[in-house]
């Protein structure tokens, strides 16, 4: 808990504006925790510690940050700094802090640039957003095919302070074309003389700059690469994606499926520094079309008010039957999502997907029919618990079929298939899960 | 979709045994690949496909496979191949397949192993599971603080052929003291009679081998580490957690945090290969305790069944009313379920999140409101509605509200926040939000 302290302490030390305190707090942690702590204060407070960092940390600090958190410092910087900070980031950071930035500091941040960081800026931006080519950096040591080892170290050991990675080398052929990669490790390993030829991995992955960068990061992750080579359409190497970005990217893709499996947008930036006006933003499109979907549920109540009118025993088991049919589909619905993004699923699945999850249905049906069945008999009698009890088994055969179906179905669409949230297919169930329960009362109850 | 049909060919290469063909397409792909299409194959049919690997492929397809679908090719084959297999495995992907194996197939492997592996192996099974100490790999080039750069190169050449990662090598002072890291990037830049000690980052984070392994991955995404130093407790080097388990770690962790939101048990390994029972298992129990906990909902009803007679309209709004409160309590236990994952919000927090999260609950309440209103005069009269509006209103404040402090709570408690899932949020909501409704009626009818 000796973390938590730290953020106490630091904020205290703003506070009484103990500029020396603060200095020795800001040398003694690594600059992820400094980042940490700055994205959790409001933007005027976090200027005051980031001031004082030294010139070379300053860097590694403000690049751990999100770009949400970037545009608030750069906002509260002299000009001078402000380009200095910018002229010495990672392209592909910087292509992304511009990209997401007002149009107001897009412009004055590639006014301030060098010709040649703002070229390299500029064709990183030309890339789709949320492509491999908005993620990728452009800096890294090539070695052409016909190099010895000897002479391949040699140019990685000249090379290698402008590249970011230097541990996966890309390997190109003439004209720029990829042949595949050799891993730094290996290089060092061989004799000098062993021709670089002999230690190129030519089956290794590599992705299209247009692709989507979550794949590409996923790939990654399968593949257990630090970095993954980017080519062109005319398969000439372009950059290569690092193992941290695709980390970055693996957790913002997750953060966004679980928002969305909530029916929320995901929330860029911190949840402490966001505002409860943005948080209901986020979370207020699908409340409103799922509360005019629920009208279905209305009106199918509406449908059988004479039925509830004869039976008022069967409403008390409402609440208890949408929301079983909800957990089920939810469930279902949960399992299929995460499957087809990490890749288990496919949509040519679907079939077969199906028949499983109807199975998984009846038996959780049956079991909780049991339940249902001994509740309903203690509370109203042996009637309406039978009632209650077929509808469980039904309810949830139907749920779980489709539950599992829907995200599917919207990924053969096109659509990503998180939008299939967990109170989408609740809200679909409850009004077709009620259909199934009060036509099973009239058949049972002969009303 | 080309990746789809090679799939498809696998398959039907092996059904019409045509081994040639077999043959062509696994050295067509690399092994990330062919573990994928042996994951979604039955244990027998992947058999085939595995004996006709070259040998030193055969450990690179093996090691991408799960725990489990690794057991199921160990028992498919003979021993010799058995045991040759496990003594090249990394120790640390051996030791996770030997913690998780039936006891038979365990004794099996250990007794086959070499005396220096087994003892390497036994090392890591002593840490708890779940721990760093189970995923970090001890097989590391180590160098003394006291080294020059050029001395430190000629180490790393001499043993890397041993080590899994060369990337990031430890430091360490006399008595194997951890000093610090230092990047293979670095050593290779530097000039050859560099102290090392010039290039050592001191500050790097390093994590006790007992610390639970998901939380050393996530440090090494926060602090972009390419290899996480593990030390014991007397701050000895022990291993090192590299970056393609974190990104399984991060991966597993996720997807166990959105089966625990959707109140399921984590399935291991693949769903295509996960039989319908171990699916229905895994629901089994968060369902079994929800429809109890639901019989809440049913007192609730029977409570109020006077009510209800009274004016049957109030009936029709109960599964709207319940489902909308559910999705919003989820929405802000999800949201917070996240931000604790990924640490941006910590316990102490509790007091500011609750007041955000209730202010966000009033927004989305009055916004819902208009729409309930609106509904519910069309449908039933403006009486009704203003009861139903001014529910979802306090119905929305309140589930925001606990669905925040749920997570925080069971944090405070010792529990796995990620169980305080939709469903349980929806179902407690479920029966708070029935009383909220039904005394605003009786208020506002005179009942």
């Amino acid at each position: 808990m000796a973390e938590e302290d730290n953020g106490v302490e630091l904020n205290r030390l703003i506070e009484e504006n103990d500029l020396t305190g603060i200095r020795l707090w800001l040398a003694d942690h690594p600059p992820y925790r400094i980042a940490d702590e700055l994205a959790r204060m409001d933007a005027r407070t976090a200027i005051v510690p980031f001031r004082l960092l030294d010139k070379d940390r300053e860097l590694e600090v403000f690049e751990e940050l999100d770009p949400v958190h970037q545009q608030e410092i750069l906002v509260g910087l002299r000009d001078s700094a402000f380009h200095e900070l910018l002229e010495e980031m990672d392209p592909d950071d910087r292509a992304r802090l511009i990209g997401e930035a007002p149009a107001k500091i897009a412009t004055r941040a590639l006014a301030g640039l060098s010709p040649a960081e703002r070229k390299m800026t500029a064709a990183l931006l030309g890339y789709p957003e949320e492509s491999v080519g908005r993620y990728m950096t452009p800096e890294t040591v090539i070695l052409h095919r016909d190099l010895s080892v000897g002479r391949a170290l040699e140019v990685v050991r000249a090379k290698s302070a402008e590249a970011e990675t230097v541990y996966t080398l890309p390997v190109v052929a003439d004209g720029r074309r990829f042949a595949g990669t050799v891993e730094l490790s290996d290089l060092v390993r061989a004799d000098d003389d062993t021709p670089l030829k002999d230690l190129v991995d030519v089956l290794v992955p590599r992705v299209r700059a247009t692709e989507p960068a979550e794949d590409a990061a996923r790939l990654m992750q399968e593949a257990n690469l630090v970095a993954l080579s980017v080519v062109d359409s005319e398969e000439r190497f372009v950059g290569l994606l690092t193992f941290d970005d695709a980390l970055e990217l693996i957790e913002a893709a997750d953060s966004e499926d679980i928002a969305r499996q909530s029916g929320a947008s995901p929330v860029a930036g911190h949840y402490v520094a966001a505002s409860v006006f943005r948080l209901a933003r986020a979370r207020a499109t699908w409340l409103l079309l799922l509360i005019v979907a629920a009208t279905l549920t209305v009106n199918v109540m509406q449908a059988y008010e004479a039925t509830l009118e004869q039976v008022t025993a069967l409403a008390l088991f409402v609440p208890m039957l949408t929301g079983t049919g909800g957990n089920v589909g939810s469930q279902s619905a949960t399992a299929i999502v995460r499957a087809l993004a990490v890749g288990e699923v496919r949509v040519r699945d679907l079939p077969g997907v199906a028949w499983k999850e109807s199975r998984v249905g009846f038996l959780l049906g049956a079991m909780l029919a049991c339940v249902a069945l001994a509740i309903g008999s203690a509370l109203v009698g042996v009637t309406i618990a039978a009632v209650v009890a077929t509808s469980v088994i039904c309810i949830c055969i139907w749920a779980a079929t489709i539950g599992s179906c829907m995200p599917l179905l919207a990924r053969k669409a096109g659509v990503d298939p998180a939008v299939v949230s967990a109170p989408l297919v609740s809200t679909l169930v409850d009004a077709t899960g009620l259909l199934i329960y009060f036509s099973i009362a009239r058949m049972i109850l002969h009303i």
